[in-house]
C-alpha cells in the first residue's frame, strides 16, 4: 500500500519488523480527585473502570478506564484483566498523588496554557449533535462548541480537571484537508 | 459482568446509552520539529502516517499517526482513510506550528517537570528485552531502563520532544496490584 503521505521527510519508508506487535495502549493524565474524574468519565463518556492499582508505599492509585463497545467484554479474572488492559488500544490510565484532593490551591497543567505541551485527547462518537445535547444535559464544560471558530464539525470540551478532550464525527470529516 | 473495580466512588453503575459508539480515538501532542518527531515515531515504534492536514492560515500542520497491525490496511482513498482514521482507538496526532523548529532556544513541556499534568504515553510491546535491544540499536533516551527503579518490568523512554513513552509488555504484568 502507499498512502500520499508515504515520502513527507523523515516517514521510514516501512515499519521495522522489531517493531511487529507494539501497540499504543494508553495515554497518563494525573487527576486531582479521582471520585470526580471517575465519575466524569465513566457517566459523561461511559468508559469502564477496568482496573485500580494502589501503591502505598509511594501513596498513589492508578485508575485504567476503557471506552468499550458494544458486546466487549474484558476478562472477569483481575490478573487476565490486567494483562487484557495492558494489551488494548485506547486505555486512559488516570494518576492521583494521595491528598492532591484536599489542596484547596492546587491544580494540574493542561498542557494548553503556557507552558505548552500536551494537546488533548479526543472522543469519536457516532452523532456530534446527540453528544452535544448529552454533553448540555450534564453540564458539561466547553472550550469551544461546535457553532463556535472555523472548524464547525469539531467541539472541545474540558474534564474535571481541566484537560481538553476534542469530539468529533468520523463521517463529518471526510473533506478535512481537502480543499 | 461484575468487576472488582465496579463500587470504587465515582464509577457510575453501567455506561448510559447516550454514550454508545464513543471510542477514545487519538492524544495530541505538539513537537517541535515534525521530520525528527516522524523519524522517531515511524522508524523506532513502526507507526505509519495515515493523514497530514495543513493549515496554512492558521500557520499549522497536524500528522495523524497508527501502529497498525499486520494485515491491517487502511483505506487508499484519502477521504475514506480520514474518517478510518478519526474512527479507530489509539492514534497519535502530532501538531507542528511552523517555524518552531528554526527557535533554537524553544522546546514544549513535558508535563513532569512542573508544572505537572499530562504524564506519558504507553506502548505495549510483545517482549520487553527484545525492545530494550531495539531501542538501544537507534540510541533512544531512557527515563527509567527497565532494571532501575523498583519496577522491573516496566520502562520510560523519550521522544525527541522529551515526552515520556513507557514500554509495557502485558504478558508481565498480570500480577500487577495483587500481593
Amino acid at each position: 500500500m502507499a498512502f500520499d503521505t508515504e515520502h513527507e521527510p523523515g516517514v521510514a519508508p516501512k515499519p521495522p519488523a522489531e517493531t511487529a506487535g507494539f501497540r499504543l495502549n494508553h495515554t497518563m493524565l494525573r487527576v486531582k480527585d479521582p471520585q470526580r474524574s471517575l465519575d466524569y468519565y465513566s457517566r459523561v463518556f461511559g468508559m469502564r473502570l477496568l482496573r485500580k492499582l494502589d501503591f502505598p508505599e509511594m501513596q498513589f492509585s492508578l485508575y485504567f478506564l476503557a471506552k468499550l463497545d458494544d458486546g466487549e467484554q474484558p476478562p472477569e479474572d483481575v490478573a487476565e484483566r490486567t494483562q487484557w488492559t495492558f494489551s488494548q488500544r485506547g486505555i486512559l490510565e488516570l494518576t492521583h498523588n494521595w491528598g492532591s484532593e484536599e489542596k484547596t490551591d492546587f491544580s494540574y497543567h493542561d498542557g494548553n496554557a503556557e507552558p505548552q505541551g500536551f494537546g488533548h485527547i479526543c472522543f469519536a462518537v457516532p452523532d456530534l449533535d446527540a453528544a452535544v445535547r448529552w454533553f448540555d444535559s450534564n453540564d458539561v464544560d466547553y472550550v469551544k462548541r461546535p457553532e463556535q471558530g472555523k472548524m464547525k464539525n469539531v467541539a472541545f470540551v474540558k474534564d474535571p480537571d481541566g484537560y481538553w478532550i476534542e469530539i468529533v464525527e468520523p463521517a463529518r470529516l471526510g473533506k478535512l484537508g481537502q480543499s
